[in-house]
């Protein structure tokens, strides 16, 4: 794949693991996506293992019930690293929260993630 | 030091070391401020430890002699990351490349830089 394929792919497949409420679908994405020692990190929360990070969006959904993730623009690569905006908000609606998450990759699946926020309500 | 400051510390830093035309501060500025095992990354180049980064940057310094990187907007960080944007151009003029860096810290020091680019001249 192309690198820039390749970075679609890892985005598209990481907003789906956030929007997925389904446990055993969100493991299952987990598990064939992300290495067994991935990690990530934003400025709220860090997590270790697909156990932890799966534990962390269930947290996550659970707080935000009706907001849903999407992929905002065209994910960045090269190598093995990828980079790209999300947008969080009402589903069908805006976007009041956005960030960027830089990601790192292994054999194509993600070993880590790390979060900054671009946007977020005042 | 806060995140804001220490982030703002880290990106003046990292401008200051690419600006650097006499050899012997680049690379005292390489030894104070980033760590024995730093690496850089960016879509063109990459480099491994603080000799090769500074031939790295001299090579960039020679292509572009007439060309300076600026820092733009606030620098952004949590725990012992640090994201920011920065401009290259002529000096004292536009900017007409512009990426993003995301930086790893480790005690104070640069440990790892992974660059992407933002806008190149089309």
């Amino acid at each position: 794949m192309t690198d820039a394929l390749n970075a679609l792919k890892i985005a598209e497949g990481y907003i789906t693991l956030w929007n997925e409420r389904n446990d055993a679908r969100r493991r299952d994405l987990l598990a064939s996506n992300w290495t067994g020692d991935a990690r990530y990190v934003d400025p709220l929360a860090a997590s270790e293992g697909p156990a932890a990070i799966d534990a962390m969006i269930a947290g996550v959904q659970q707080r935000f019930p009706d907001f849903e993730f999407a992929l905002l623009g065209t994910p960045d690569s090269h190598g093995q690293f990828v980079r790209f905006q999300w947008g969080l908000g009402p589903r069908g609606g805006d976007n009041p929260i956005k960030g960027t998450d830089f990601v790192v990759t292994e054999g194509g699946r993600i070993r880590s993630v790390t979060g900054f926020l671009d946007q977020v309500p005042s």
